[in-house]
Parts: C-alpha cells; sequence; structure tokens
C-alpha cells in the first residue's frame, strides 16, 4: 500500500516553505489584512475539518472525491476544507445569536483540494478572504472596492476583476425554445471553460455566440442590453452596470471588466460572481460572489451574503514574474560576544526594545573578513562585539569600524 | 456510522473563533511573533499533512492511534501533524543545501491531537514555536530567555518555565542495582506524572524520592548534587546551573525553577528539556527542549538542535483569568452616507491611507438616538454621516456634533 521510498519529501502538492519565501508570503499576507482591517473586517477561525455532509450542503456541483476524508472515534465522517465560505455560513448560522447581523468577517487559512493527482498542482492553498454576512445593498460595490484595494496594497499592479451574474446566463437558458439536452451542454462548456468547442457548439445550433461569451469593458453591457429579451438578464446586467458606476466614481474603474460567460465552480452564488487576474499568470488569483441561499441551507434563515477570496501563493508567484522587490528595511544586526563580553550584550539587549532591529546573537572573539563576507551575504547591515572593555562596531554598509565605550555610545550609532 | 443530527455544529473536539476572541488571538500571536522576529527567527510553512511513516520517526513513544489519518490516492498514509518539530526537522534535512546552518526558524500552526475522545478536550491546537537548529553552545540559554521574552511580551505574568534534563533520570536509572521492571514502572509513572503513586512506589522499594521528584529554586540543584554519583547526572546537573546563571545574568532568572522528574511526552529529547506553567492554570502553556538526534534520523546527519512551542490558546485563557485588558487603540469610525453624499464619502476614501483608521460603512441619512447607542455599544469612536452639502461628525465620546464643509476640516477633527 504504502510506497513511500523516501520520508523526507513531503507528500504529493504539498509544500514547505523556506524563510527566503515565507517572509515575502507573510508580507503580502499583512499587507492584505491591512486593507481588510481599515474596512472593518473582523477575523474568524473555524475549524480544519468539519462534517462532510456540511461542507456538501454548500456544494452541489463539486463531486465528492474532490475532499480528504476522515472517519473519526465517533464514527462521523470528517473531511479537511476544500474552502471557507461554507463553514463559515454554518458558523455564522450556529453561533447567530452572538454575532450582530450584518457582520463583516475576514480570514486567513489553508484550505485543501483534492482532485487533481497530477504532478505539480497545490492541494493546500492558503486563502485570504472576507464574507460580509446580512445585508445587501451597496455590500456588492464594496466588496469589489475592497477587493481592488487589498491587491493594490500588494504592490500588484495590472490586474483585472471580471465581474458577471448568475441571473444573466439563468436568463438566457430559461427560454423554452432552447432544447433542455443543449442547455446542460452549454452550461457544461461554460464550467468547464471550454470556450473554443462552445462557440462551434452554440453556431452549430444556430444560437448567438454574442449572448454567451462577450468579454470586455462597460461597452458590452450595452451591447447586450440590446439583444436580451428577458427580464431576469436584464435584471443582472442593470446590477452589473451599478457596481461598475460606483467603482468608477471611486476611481477605480480601470480594473474592471466583464465575462459573462463566467460561471464559477461552486452552486451557492446567486448575483454578482467575479474573479481576478493579472496579464501574466494563466490563471485566477482571486474570486468570489453573492450567496444569499447558502445560510438559509444551515439556519432557515434567509440571510444575504457576499464574500471573496485571495490566492496567496498566486498573489506572490505574480509579483515575483515582474521582479518583486522585497525590501525589509528593518535594522538588521549581527551581534557577537566574548565570554568576558556577555554582560555587557545582556545589558544592550534589555535597553533595545523601541528600536526596531533584528539581531541574531552568536559567540565570537574577532571580526575578521571571513565573517564580514559571510554576514553581509546574510544582508546584515552591521556587526557589533562585546568585549570584555569595549564594544566593537562594524558597518557592513560603510565598511567601517567604530569602538565604543558605553550602551549610549553605542545606541546612538544604531 | 454518521451520527450527526445536526449539521450545524463544529466535529468534536474542534472549535470556532469568532470576532471577540479571535482579535485578542491574533493580538497576542503578533506579540509573540515580534520577539521572535527581533531574535532574527524566521518563519517557516510545513504541509498540514505529512507521510505517517516520517511523522513516526521522531515520536518513538507516542501510541499510532493519536493521528488524523488520510490514505491519499497514490496510496500513502498521510497524518495531520500532531507537532512541528519533526515536520521541521524532516524539511531542513530535505533542503538542508538551500539552508545555512545554523537556522533559527519560527512557526504559527495549528497541530492535532487525537488522544482524547473524551467531552471538551481540543483536537486542534494553535502553537506559536521556533526550532534553532546546528548550533550548541549558547543556544539552550538563548532559546530559554526567547521564551520568557515571547511570554512577557503578550502581558502575562506570574509565570514559571520549569527546567529539567534528560540526561538526570536517565543517569539515576543508569543503576544495576534497580531491577529493570522497577525502572520501567519509575518512566511510567513520570510520565503519566503521577507524583503520588511514585512516590509510594519509590519509598517501598527503599529508593530516595529526592532524587526523582526534587522541585524549587537554584538550591535543590545544589542539594541533589551532593547526593548523586553518576557522571550523566552530575554533567545534566551542570548543565542546568549554566542556563541559570546565564538567564540570571540576563535578569530573568525570577521566571526559573527546576522540575527534577520532568520527562517530556515524545522521544526525541536529548538534553535540556522545560516546560511552562502559570499559577492560575493547571496546565502547560509552553514546552521544549534539545533534540541532538531528531534531523540525523531524516538526512543521517548529525545536527544538534533546540526548539519550544507555545500554545496560543492556553496563554488566552490564562490572560482572560486575569482579566484581559485587550485595547484596540485605533481610531474606529462608522462612515454613514445619503445618496447624494457617496461621491464625498469616495473621495474622503481615497485620501486616509496613512491615518490609521478602522472604518465601516452603510448607506443611512440621519444620525439618531437609536444608531448612537448601537455604534456606541460596538465601541466605535466616531461616527461621520456624508450627505450633499456638508458632513456631519458625531462624536461619541464627548457627545460633540459638528458640521463640516471640506475634507480638510472633516481630516483635523479626525
Amino acid at each position: 500500500m504504502n510506497n513511500v521510498n523516501d520520508l523526507l519529501h513531503s507528500p504529493e502538492g504539498l509544500k514547505s516553505y523556506l524563510p527566503d519565501k515565507a517572509e515575502v508570503f507573510f508580507h503580502l499576507k499583512e499587507r492584505i489584512e491591512e486593507i481588510f482591517k481599515t474596512w472593518g473586517y473582523r477575523p474568524i477561525i473555524t475549524p480544519m475539518l468539519e462534517y462532510y455532509d456540511s461542507l456538501l450542503l454548500g456544494m452541489e456541483q463539486k463531486t465528492k472525491k474532490d475532499f480528504y476524508k476522515i472517519i473519526d472515534y465517533e464514527g462521523n465522517i470528517l473531511a479537511l476544507r476544500p474552502e471557507m465560505t461554507a463553514p463559515i455560513a454554518r458558523t455564522v448560522s450556529n453561533r447567530m445569536e452572538e454575532l450582530n447581523l450584518p457582520v463583516r468577517l475576514s480570514y486567513y487559512a489553508p484550505v485543501f483540494r483534492y482532485d487533481s493527482p497530477q504532478m505539480g498542482k497545490n492541494r493546500e492553498i492558503f486563502q485570504l478572504g472576507v464574507e460580509f454576512i446580512g445585508k445587501n445593498s451597496f455590500a456588492d460595490i464594496e466588496i469589489i472596492i475592497l477587493l481592488i484595494e487589498a491587491l493594490k496594497n500588494t504592490g500588484l499592479k495590472g490586474f483585472k476583476i471580471d465581474l458577471s451574474h448568475t441571473k444573466y446566463i439563468e436568463g438566457i437558458l430559461d427560454n423554452k425554445e432552447i432544447n433542455e439536452n443543449i442547455k446542460a451542454e452549454i452550461k457544461n462548456y461554460l464550467i468547464q471553460r471550454n470556450y473554443v468547442a462552445l462557440k462551434n457548439y452554440l453556431a452549430s445550433n444556430a444560437l448567438d455566440t454574442d449572448l454567451f461569451l462577450k468579454r470586455g469593458g462597460i461597452e458590452i453591457i450595452t451591447d447586450v442590453e440590446k439583444k436580451v429579451n428577458n427580464e431576469s438578464s436584464l435584471l443582472a446586467l442593470k446590477e452589473l452596470r451599478t457596481v461598475y458606476e460606483n467603482v468608477k466614481e471611486y476611481g477605480l474603474e480601470d480594473y474592471i471588466s466583464f465575462d459573462l460567460g463566467l460561471i464559477r465552480g461552486l452552486g451557492y452564488y446567486t448575483g454578482l460572481i467575479f474573479e481576478g487576474f493579472t496579464n501574466n499568470l494563466g490563471y485566477t488569483i482571486c474570486g468570489g460572489g453573492r450567496y444569499d441561499n447558502l445560510v438559509e441551507k444551515y439556519s432557515a434563515r434567509k440571510v444575504p451574503a457576499v464574500g471573496f477570496a485571495i490566492g496567496l501563493e498566486r498573489v506572490r508567484l505574480a509579483l515575483e514574474k515582474k521582479e518583486l522587490e522585497f525590501i525589509n528595511n528593518k535594522n538588521k544586526i549581527k551581534l557577537l560576544f566574548s565570554r568576558e563580553g556577555k554582560k555587557r550584550l545582556f545589558k544592550f539587549l534589555s535597553n533595545i526594545q523601541d528600536l526596531n532591529l533584528i539581531f541574531e546573537i552568536d559567540e565570537n572573539k574577532f571580526i575578521d573578513k571571513k565573517l564580514i563576507d559571510n554576514y553581509r551575504k546574510q544582508r546584515f547591515n552591521k556587526m557589533i562585539l562585546f568585549k570584555d572593555k569595549e564594544i566593537e562596531l562594524f558597518d557592513l554598509a560603510s565598511e567601517k569600524r567604530f569602538t565604543l565605550y558605553n550602551q549610549e555610545e553605542l545606541i546612538n550609532k544604531l
């Protein structure tokens, strides 16, 4: 059964991040969380494992093999959560009386995708996201602005948020003249994003490609409005236009585009849906939408909601390709001490709380060329050697060496 | 099989944190991570799931049922990690050539304990910890000082770090005059921390209780040194004294005590071991020790190492019992807008990056008593209503109302 030859490696599809990558990763996380916090979104933690049946409530279109499953001591089937919206809807439903709706929630969480046994695809995905639960009006607009502001704050440029609306395609397909099999086939192509095949299929069934596959700026909404003649699709287009006009008023319309053929994989969306792309990565970096019926499945109470998730690793990759400049502007110092200088080092350490330093301590008697080369390579700014009677400071940038006799002199030099 | 009646709840032993708790939790996490970062510890991420056999390498004394296990598509047995030291030792071994030893690593990670099906015990545990890999001298001292500084930085007072040493008890038991069965029995009592039973058992076998169960300040090291006559135990006591003397030189000796009967559950420790307690909680809040043989099991390369983990939830509980004052000193503002005032609101939002605000946006035409009471309860500091021609500011502390006509006037009032 067990084909592991080498206990050294991570299991298939699971990765480690060493410090150079992990620092960038957490730096980007902080930049995004800063915006979430500013906009009043407060953190929530839900368990890594949920009841399998509870997760399925929100995900009709997912196949059951997509989960890492476990049977617990109590005989229940649990699964590692594949996304955070259903667990949060479940938790909010469970503890509604402790929460003051509407509620703005944010999370950072690993989720698990188990659908791709092929090489190279990540099975553990780090998501940062928000859920705005209990409000309808203005919430869609706030969520789109928040998403753009959060991505901008990472330093990412040249990204687009593609907007769509579940009720648009539903309206088009709610047409007695289209055969049920054809409808199902169209939906399949849309879910698989197989747009070339869909185009051919639509043509061979004498259906208007432009109704299903229109992509572009705000002008396509105007174009399509002229062709559509069902209420539901027209209302969807109107909602999309309202979001766009508000985002434009805010000044972020350059980040918005439309993709009316966009259908998201999860079954719970009921209105606005969206995905974000950068022009240098072949996959989405974020996605979300409105889900007004999901909380009801857990609580029998109808509560409107909208949210999104950002794939943190994908944002990191998008920035990496553009030669991310991750600047750690803290003062990074190597602290060395001789046996007799340790007391001075300890005294120094208890006086530097406010100096915003990063240091590393080692025992050593000299600052010689080999040490200097070594610590320069590790990007230290300064080396300080605490000796019996004096303190030696070597500045790795200026290559200047100072001899100091007390803590004040030293702190003034930092 | 499935006895879930209610899909609303978290699975047994798994919990959610709503924002009031989660904010405190992450606040404490930041306080601890601040110290880790300052002392040069850099983040590492390892996968949530590891090969079961790989985890077992480090944990001889654990029973196999303590893991949440999964069989993956490739037929391997995986498990949710029950702690982080073995996964980090595995990762460091695997990627030794990318790392510059010695290396200081830190992590924040959920780990999973599956050994207690009884009610109320957490199965998902949030740990913050460090591993200092590749160094021997001074590292034990640095790790103990770092642990105390990190706990102090959370605001926690009145905690103690109990020090012990694996080679101390090993030396005492490495005695031909003690029967093998009796040795095994003594070890069992120590692992179970059943000190009352052990005391009786030692007495009935005419063994000196003081050699096994001595607890207290530095004076007990002196006491026990007089009684011990094996090299190994004496060397262990000397190492403990060195750690104490250095921590005293640093000025943190009040946080140190000794418990020579302390044996930690994991099999990989080889030297200094320790656990932290507060006087108001009945269980450990942190623990760690030296493990000089663990990296070797993965890499066939002998690499000394020492580290610890802090249980973040237990630190939160310890502080909660002491009436934790969690002060969010950010300026929390409710932003309201009438339809005609939205443009002013948007302009305001694009001008406040440096003001360090937390805000929540809602559509509303008036600031009335009901709203004021509501937002005061939610601990907002101010309410701002953006209207067609003016901006209304209501200060919830002073109860003063201001009418303002432009952004500069408004920003000056914040």
